[in-house]
């Protein structure tokens, strides 16, 4: 078996997983948000300030990828936001096996709303589904506004985009209209929130986005 | 086979192209510089930097990995370093067959110094050796300075870190005695420079120790 057929087996067996998990989502009414970003763009600060507006009406979950280390599970359960660490130990992604075997370690019980936050990688993780209904990718504004269309895979599959870190744009040298003109031509749907957790801008914006999306996926779930 | 039979493969594979390299490279007395770091954080700014330091000096070339675009060897080029874009259409890491290639497309002859920039990606750049001298991690200030610990591969395998966008500080929450205790623990030999290439500053610092490692690899290449 060469690299690529080998790749398209893995790659198969991860979109089976996924599928289940899909499934599992859905009879439970879970909305699902898969975080992808570089490392350092802000996923964890933003999953903070979310904890602070939701926590109290939505059921809320979240379950951490990380190469190393507990630290982000750590800082989101100081934030008041059931979370579970899940340490790759190398791989530079989550898979759906990853995050089934963490929601089983984690027992949440029933959630309105799961945080999946994934590796900080803005290539791989754009390979694998993990059961969610949406990516969202996060961007902040001192990588550069080139980063959509040099890493084009993620912001293509990304239903939602963050511009992050905006407080830093007097600093450095980000065009936001740049940026967003890369990312809806690689996603002419995709929807981009501005954001800044340190000035707590945008943040709002983002709740209410969550809060419609999780209610809608909820009407449909089947009754309990 | 399974996936770590499979890795280990690939990896062997790569190792012994690399091996290739680094005797071709000790034969011309060539140094070589692998930069890896997260998308962002100032890889190429600084080789502009660089550049224009030691372009007149010093036989210069890059060969710039990146999954998808030619801006930055573009970049390289507008800033007078000789460049050739690798696009790994996907590929999240540089390999020794990539750069092998790459060079032999690019025909840059004989260098005294040869930059190898990295895709942007933490992870997986650590596992594959490219017969390069050294790997020089960035870490931007933007970044956060638990990056060390959450990357540990990369910053183990760095002999040289450099924390990057330090002008930015003032405007960031990143304790920089934390990075510089977090990369000493894992790599207690590691040379760590502070810059900013916006400000200038930490330049001069970084293209002394490239001249220096230079003329160190150079003294015992054989006679041409």
């Amino acid at each position: 078996m060469n690299r690529v057929e080998f790749r398209k087996k893995i790659l198969a067996a991860n979109d089976a997983e996924a599928a289940m998990l899909n499934e599992k989502f859905a009879a439970t009414g879970t909305f699902v948000v898969d975080l992808v970003s570089s490392p350092g763009s802000g996923k964890t600060s933003l999953l903070e300030a979310t904890a602070l507006q939701l926590a109290d009406s939505v059921r809320v979950g979240c379950v951490v990828g990380d190469i190393a280390t507990e630290l982000d599970a750590q800082r989101l359960r100081n934030a008041g936001l059931p979370a579970h660490q899940i340490v790759t130990g190398g791989a530079c992604h989550l898979d759906a096996r990853l995050v089934r075997e963490g929601l089983e370690t984690a027992g949440f019980g029933e959630l309105d709303l799961l945080f999946i936050e994934n590796v900080g990688n803005l290539v791989c993780p754009a390979s694998y589904a993990l059961g969610d209904d949406v990516k969202v990718a996060l961007l902040s504004v001192a990588e550069g506004h080139d980063k959509p269309f040099k890493y084009p895979a993620i912001f293509a599959r990304a239903d939602v985009s963050l511009i992050t870190k905006i407080d830093l744009l007097p600093h450095v040298d980000f065009d936001i209209a740049v940026a967003r003109e890369q990312i809806r031509s690689l996603n002419p749907d995709a929807e981009i929130l501005e954001i800044s957790t340190r000035a707590g801008k945008g943040i709002d914006a983002w709740c209410r986005l969550l809060r419609t999306r999780s209610a809608a996926k909820a009407a449909v779930a089947p009754a309990p």
